[in-house]
């Protein structure tokens, strides 16, 4: 049902020479004040600026011969257009990517920068898939779900592999949630690699989707997505959430000042810049400071792609 | 005339073990706008989030057991105040700090969590100047100054030693020019360590004390100082110019839009945070870039901390 250690250990290898190896970093301040011990796994210094690059890379890599001369193709407006982009000129692939109208310039630019092929649509989602449907039909290429697609899923899982190579005794990892791919890649990873650490989400009361689908067994869309964490707005899907419902025990919601205090916490004492979503595990951590008193805990900082025009401080 | 090797290396020992490794940090992308490779030792990841915890150590290290016993004093509204109460800790020493009344309250509470007893003053640099000698004769406690002391000189330098033991074929090493501690230090670190490395400043139009100072030969005082590099508006001494003098053979100055531009390429390209002051140097390497072109250029990220709330994006 769920995919094999065999498969989580494949992509590590397939993804490896492509990603950078991220730095864990720590901070004694954040320590004292979460009274236990953090690991922040960096991939907002990822490629392209977030974990995205790993799910990208591994996916494509997987297509056949011919589906790679065919390309691939996405809809997304954020960190997986650009991720899928570069990925695949690091591959020698072409990349066709659905933005929506109003998209911001600089997510556009970044995409052609790094060589993806835009096509605009209406901001609805049927409008984006339904450019994307029509891309695959005049093309031959590939659809690539940011979230929902298990080499996407096993790539994402790669960060907590880097994580627990160098912090074989975590307690907990935990990640934020939004369409579920890295806590669903992050879930198999330890399952096979580090049974004793659990995988737990972070998730805004806001978009509180995948905790809501954990309790009903099944998905559950979002009702309002109107949450600072702009990477966490998007639902789970049928490849992802078995895995989660199977392998993750809890997920914590939090609020929104929960989660700007937290970010301007790593900002200022971490003096790194990281998204709002990758915020919400350490406002998770802080809101049940009992819970996790004294526990080796592993972050997954999901990105680092801000507008520094418009910060939640 | 100027310290000696031997006295630069016995800093550098004498500092080690209280203060962070800091990181040496790469980025393709200003690699590729600068067409130089650029190495930035990051000190905003330094204990306190600048460089002046290294001078701070070194000086107070430097006292006699009598003097450690009756505690240091200086007068500062900026990182030299929580860098003399943090090393003054962690030597087991007193630290009183005069601040100006005026001083931002997020850095009088720094100081008094890092343990450093503060005097208020009025915010005119006489008075300032006045408390700190009334609190030497109440208490016989010895006046560290912020960058005209030549343990502070000595101890900002071992940045640079760090720097050059990870990369020692650098054509060039630049630093920011605010009192002239840090650019001393690392003049002097380089002209023993690494003599075919020569040492830039960069500064501020709007504060170009150094570079009028150099054509002039002797210390010329800012005439104006309306600079958002505000790490940047004090002026030289008389213990650190004849060395930079000496061992400095240009400074570069930069207009302000062109330190905000710099300023926020290292935050979107590398996604770490870093004072106005800090991105000087950056910009004088973007200003000046045939000048660069194809060179190794180390670069001290001085420090990262910055009020959120007033940034200038």
């Amino acid at each position: 049902m769920i995919p094999s250690k065999e498969e989580v250990l494949a992509a590590y290898k397939r993804v490896r020479p492509f990603v950078h190896q991220t730095p864990v970093l720590t901070s004694t301040l954040l320590n004292n004040l979460a009274e236990a011990k953090l690991y922040f796994k960096c991939e907002n210094f990822q490629k392209m600026g977030a974990f995205k690059m790993r799910g990208a890379i591994n996916a494509i890599q997987q297509l056949s011969e011919t589906q790679k001369q065919t390309g691939v193709v996405t809809h997304s407006s954020g960190n997986f257009a650009q991720a899928l982009s570069l990925a695949a000129k690091n591959l020698g692939v072409k990349a066709y990517i659905v933005m929506p109208s109003n998209a911001p310039k600089v997510k556009k630019e970044a995409v052609k920068e790094y060589g993806g092929i835009i096509t605009e649509s209406q901001p609805t989602l049927d409008d984006r898939e339904r450019e994307a449907n029509q891309i695959q039909k005049e093309t031959g290429a590939t659809f690539i779900h940011p979230s929902n697609n298990t080499d996407v899923i096993l790539g994402q899982g790669t960060a907590a592999i880097e994580l627990m190579k160098k912090h074989s005794d975590l307690d907990y990892i935990l990640t934020p949630v939004g369409g579920g791919g890295l806590i669903a890649g992050t879930a198999l990873a330890a399952h096979y690699l580090s049974p004793t650490c659990k995988v737990l989400g972070g998730e805004p009361f806001k978009a509180d989707d995948a905790w809501r689908s954990l309790q009903t067994g099944k998905i559950e869309a979002n009702e309002t997505a109107n949450t600072v964490a702009d990477g966490l707005r998007t639902n789970l899907g049928d490849q992802n959430f078995p895995i989660i419902n199977k392998l993750v025990p809890e997920i914590v919601r939090v609020e929104e000042t929960e989660i700007i205090t937290a970010m301007g916490l790593i900002w200022e004492r971490m003096k790194i810049i990281v998204e709002p979503s990758s915020a919400v595990p350490l406002a998770a951590v802080l809101k049940k400071q009992t819970f996790f008193s004294n526990k080796k805990i592993g972050i997954i900082i999901s990105g680092g792609n801000v507008d520094l025009k418009n910060l939640p401080f």
